[in-house]
């Protein structure tokens, strides 16, 4: 069967067309500007390819609730062109086929855990720490979603006792992402994280917030492996300092071999797709 | 089909003989002793009796692991009989049955989302606040496990400005069940908090920790509907304390009708069954 497949990201739409093994036979990259501009070139490259299903991952927040009559459509967004856009109706309309999206974050957990790094576990979370922080989780195999969609980025952390950083997030100030995101640490520090590698007191400020998060969703969802990607993540240092502190916070609490010293290396674990990753994790919800 | 079920205890065994639709011929209450002398009750309750199928929602912590050789084993509990008892491979191997296990607060989820308060939405989360705090998740119909089961009252909260207790929970302190648990609420105020009903500073800071949580567990889970149980929300005026600050806390940030001050009432709400909750969520475990 071929699938018809969308990263829909800020900044570019990659459309593909592969198969439910995950191949890709064609992808083009499409500029995001405003859906009048965009959608057409989208429209244009599926037409007439014999696409049965449709998976899209796309920037948000998107309504995910399928018993809504707004299902798929872009919510309050800084593009404000997108605001309201029927991004799944109007692609099933044009296209003639049932149309699946879900958020960016939860397609790169699925992605992770089809052809990835959690291939071997049925609950994962992929949590990206770059311009903002979100996550995703693919519980027993399916993304998870509820009311809308997680804003698992805006938890509320403790304060490290020596951050005196006021918080970045328009919504809430001090959340993990108004501490933690790549232009929180710019802010802090009056320096873009690529160019405080060498600093330590920046990334032990930083692991303290990350750790706590992901100890808040363990304690949580208790996913059987976090991968963590996005820009911040690049200072790869970074993975060891968060293992350690989340071993310490749960304090032997949680009782599984996965969360020990010695096991934590392989529970928190950088993204094993790189570049089709997006893409991939959207050919994946087009299968279902 | 006669399913058996299981709502098992930290002071009693409720055992139970019932069917697919959820109706319940035969029970009998065995008090919570040592294994030897509980279980053998048990087994006598349900031999020959033709039941297919078993689903017990046990006290825990208990391994839901499937994959472990130790799925349904209680792991450490303060009750030390019962560490490391194989609940579920000893009631199977007896009475000849699949046996599943879940969390008691998973299966008072199941039970609401089945029978209860929650029984028009896919995802809905159970909070008990009482002797600890527990709560429980069921996501697309399914209870929410993973690397073992979710442990969602010991998340971290943010202390209240005028609160200086330091916390009762033995492994974080002053983790959310260290600050909100009935024992927390007594060792606060030096009094149970059954007798502090008219004082409303207790109930404006226990209604600050437990607004918080939910707040997280949206934010993480985002449940089409919470339902919060336990001796402390016998303090029924808390429900309206928390839905008012959950609103304010959120600020609009999560975009979803349910979540405005109209409707809060819907969303929070106290638990629809009462007596045979735990009974029924372990019948409804047994017939997936
Ligand atoms: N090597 C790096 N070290 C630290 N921070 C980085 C690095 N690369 C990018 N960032 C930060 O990550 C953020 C961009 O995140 P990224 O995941 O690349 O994009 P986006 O989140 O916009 O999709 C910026 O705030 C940037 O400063
Ligand atoms: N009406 C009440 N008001 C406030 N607190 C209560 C009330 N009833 C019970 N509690 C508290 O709830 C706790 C017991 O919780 P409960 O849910 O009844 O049992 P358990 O958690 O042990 O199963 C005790 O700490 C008790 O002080
Ligand atoms: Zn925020
Ligand atoms: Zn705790």
């Amino acid at each position: 069967m071929k699938l018809g497949a969308i990263e829909a990201g800020g900044t570019k739409f990659v459309c593909a067309i592969g198969d439910e093994e995950g191949s890709i036979f064609e992808k083009i990259v499409i500029p995001t500007e405003a859906p009048e501009i965009t959608m057409p070139k989208v429209y244009e490259f599926f037409k007439g390819k014999g696409i049965e299903r449709m998976g899209v991952g796309s920037f948000g927040p998107i309504d995910l609730n399928e018993k809504a009559g707004t299902y798929g459509q872009i919510q309050k967004t800084p593009k404000i062109d997108w605001i309201g856009f029927p991004l799944a109706d109007s692609l099933s309309e044009k296209l003639g086929v049932p149309v699946t999206v879900d958020t960016d974050v939860n397609v790169a957990a699925l992605s992770e855990s089809r052809w990835g790094n959690a291939t071997d576990v049925d609950t994962c979370l992929y949590i990206t720490v770059g311009t903002g922080i979100g996550a995703g989780a693919v519980v027993n195999g399916q993304t998870l979603k509820g009311l809308s969609h997680p804003e698992m980025g805006h938890i509320g952390v403790r304060r490290h006792e020596e951050d005196s950083f006021s918080g970045a997030c328009p919504y809430h100030q001090d959340c993990l992402e108004g501490m933690a995101s790549g232009p929180a640490i710019e802010a802090r520090w009056g320096k873009a994280g690529v160019e405080l590698s060498e600093d330590p007191r920046v990334w032990e400020i930083e692991a303290h917030y990350l750790a706590q998060a992901l100890v808040n969703y363990i304690y949580i969802i208790s996913p059987e492996r976090i991968i963590m990607g996005g820009g911040v993540m690049q200072q790869t240092h970074l993975f060891d300092l968060i293992r350690k502190k989340v071993v310490e916070m749960l304090n032997g609490y949680v009782s599984s071999p996965r969360l020990t010293e010695e096991n934590i290396n392989e529970y928190i674990v950088p993204p094993g797709l790189t570049n089709e990753a997006g893409v991939k994790g959207a050919l994946g919800l087009a299968m279902k």
